[in-house]
């Protein structure tokens, strides 16, 4: 223990592009003494002489958070990095989970610095298909059981919100997003506008619209994001670029 | 006309602190010859010789996209500025309305910059409750009949997700927080955490975190984004500050 105050800044990264960054988000880079994060992330942080870098495997959220919280409170100057918004399903509730087991790491400074999420980088891509009331749910049923999910899934279309999936597949589990197109079909319209957005910001963009029939869920993979529709949602063809799509902020 | 091609760049300042603005919103910003947007926006844009500001009222926002597209048509390098995202209930979709009405505009070049938006950075203030599935829903009845709001804020209730509710009231709708909250006790625990952000990222920031069962929508205004958590929402008191608030990735 030293006498120093620690600190730890939960950084988002925002998607690849370092356009995205935030300026508070460069600063707290560029102030820590050490970086902690899943190893592509830590990479995208440019090097710095005499700051630390621990990159780790991605299956590790709540002992990167604890070795992150233990430095802090040895006085260290920390940042946990994480791709997009660390709020949304990403770091920041790793933190907080690991905060809520160790009554001593209560009272640190700890200050999560919102990025950019996939959904909104997406969706500017194409204009504004979250224009309006959307729903945000991951597909991953690592810690929470598919029922749930499914359950999710039903309510939002039935709301006729604009839905953002997350974690559509992984390699574990390539048939989620089967699954919830097949809950999907059952419920909306054929025409439903349908968004695959792969790897948002970075070199190998591609980002592909089209309409719930005629989606194929075998093109949707891990560095994925899902946007589905609304009947509010509309798509505006051009003459030679990927169309503009926008919810309108009167409904259907 | 002229020959030179216009751009359009619909740029996101993110909530008040220029912290949050991102690294490509400050170049459009310093590259463009007008900027245009509601006048308190427009106000938080660094002035630069030569630059045309175009400041109008809150409630014509179709007025100020066409306006913006006439000059980015007409050859010149445009910046429509927006508070938070431009994608999330913001100047994004109004935009894409009117590009959808005129097809001359359709070829334009237009670049949406999304930011940060107001429950991004409310949400990091208190640590991660949107830390896991959330609906994001706007309760004005300006363009939307209230009974699409109730059914949706219903849906949401129902399928256990966070809300984040964005114009809870204005002044000449008051009420909408009230009924939001009348349709929410129905459906929710007296213990549901319900967290008031007010002018976030703004020297007058107010964040007041409480539940649903003594949450008062008296304090709620057109400057305030309310959070409402799920079954998994948890709160962590700390000795001598606002406790962390946080969204479990496991559920309840």
């Amino acid at each position: 223990m030293t006498a120093r105050e620690g600190r730890l800044y939960v950084v988002g990264l925002g998607p690849g592009d370092a356009g995205f960054l935030t300026h508070d988000a460069s600063a707290a880079l560029e102030e820590a003494e050490d970086i902690i994060g899943y190893a592509p992330y830590v990479a995208r942080v440019p090097e710095r002489p005499g700051q630390t870098r621990l990159a780790s495997d991605n299956r590790v959220e709540l002992d990167r958070a604890r070795e992150a919280l233990s430095r802090a409170a040895a006085g260290r100057i920390v940042a946990v990095v994480s791709g997009g918004d660390p709020g949304v399903f990403a770091m920041a509730s790793a933190v907080f989970e690991a905060v809520e087991g160790e009554p001593a790491w209560r009272d640190l400074d700890i200050r999560v610095l919102p990025g950019i999420s996939a959904m909104q980088a997406a969706a500017a891509r194409l204009g504004a298909p979250l224009g309006h009331d959307f729903c945000v749910i991951s597909l991953s049923d690592n810690l929470k059981p598919w029922d749930v999910i499914a359950a999710r899934l039903e309510y939002a279309a039935r709301g006729d919100f604009v839905l953002a999936l997350y974690n559509p597949a992984s390699r574990a589990r390539p048939h989620r997003i089967h699954d919830a197109f097949g809950i999907l079909r059952g419920l909306l319209a054929p025409e439903t506008v349908v968004i695959f957005a792969k790897s948002v910001g970075r070199a190998e963009e591609n980002i592909f619209v089209t309409r719930l029939d005629e989606a194929d869920p075998t093109q949707v993979d891990m560095s994925t994001l899902v946007i589905v529709g609304a009947r509010g949602t509309r798509v505006i063809a051009r003459a030679a670029a990927t169309p503009f799509v926008y919810t309108s902020r009167k409904g259907p």
